[in-house]
């Protein structure tokens, strides 16, 4: 299949809350970049964060590979620096071949999830 | 009515929660591919599934009729093999006529629904 | 303001639970089409309703007055016939001016609320 | 960074229940419109609000500065006046450089929450 998708992203929306409820991984609140490859190349994804009050933080990098998707969680980012916790944000997410992007937040500070979820805004 | 839509849709989010609290169908956590076929020729759906560590699966089949909808549960494609529960997945559907995709997931694995949607990323 | 959006909107997704918890109109189990005109001329809406194993019903008709928004529930569509519960469909909504058109249900099956929302799918 | 985004966006839903059940900021019931500028010059954003049986109210003004995120809750807006609760609404947003817009509300009004999100719809 040809390659599906654009090469840049963004997510206006982010904010990992900082507790949790649930036990174990799947439970724990989270923030996810779907990220789809459906292309015969490997996209190497780099990610920048922008914030309310400091300068924009990045590139973090992650790479799919062709014909995969990562459900990258913006908690495991670690380097140059974690997510902060508790603070509101926005990512600017470059491909290098054509991706599609779907955001995800499971929030589990209370007992019962909460979720939400929008395909990121795209361009070329 | 014209066709409306496009041929290539894209939910780079999936995920099947492997339990679910609710008794009966309605309340079993599932995730559903709500496609529109507003014109007059039966639309011939294909379903790609792309997963993170292993080659993509399909095609899945469907039809949706002329002037119908369907709400196809991902939990109930089974050929050629089911979809697995608690594994991240991403989905293209390639259709021979347009058609209108939009993405529901909802988790019950908690005594309480959580809900998601988002229209699905096109092109043509 | 020139008038902002499209004419031709599709909702791919359409699902009203038969039963909520709450008490009074605002916690009541409902899916709403939220339009937008912002134009200076009314807007007529034409909603056609799509079913899984039946012919399409409609047109329902409601006007959008110029500068208003109005957030039509499904539940109150009962001209030609009231939008069946527990049931899936999908509905199409044109309008005789560019309008914004953006989905959302409440679910209170539960005691709790479960919320989605997506801007629907746009074609002129 | 280039400039990402539009200039006009519409969230065509909009409503601020009147009633929280957390306790804090983080939980009290809210709509918010995130916005990120990704560029080097600040963004100058004009919100006008929508009723169902009122003329528009506004403009609201707010600064995303250069390279910033702010994701601004329409509860905080007071400038002509509050925005009011439990009332329908939609939001019109025009920037004087391009920024993306997505669009965020969570529910508190029952113990438990409730989320929902999309990126708003643009045009240039």
């Amino acid at each position: 299949m040809d390659p599906l998708g654009s090469t840049t992203w963004v997510i206006a929306e982010g904010y990992i809350p900082g507790d949790s409820t649930g036990s174990g991984r799947a439970f724990e609140s989270h923030e996810t970049a779907c990220v789809l490859n459906a292309g015969d190349q490997d996209a190497h994804v780099e990610v920048t964060l922008y914030f309310t009050d400091q300068e924009p933080v990045g590139p973090y990098r992650f790479t799919v590979p062709a014909r995969r998707t990562v459900h990258q969680r913006f908690n495991d980012l670690t380097d140059p620096e974690p997510v902060p916790r508790d603070t509101d944000y926005a990512s600017v997410l470059v491909s290098d071949v054509p991706v599609v992007v779907q955001h995800t937040r499971l929030d589990s500070r209370k007992a019962e999830l909460a979720l939400l979820s929008t395909v990121a805004w795209s361009t070329s």
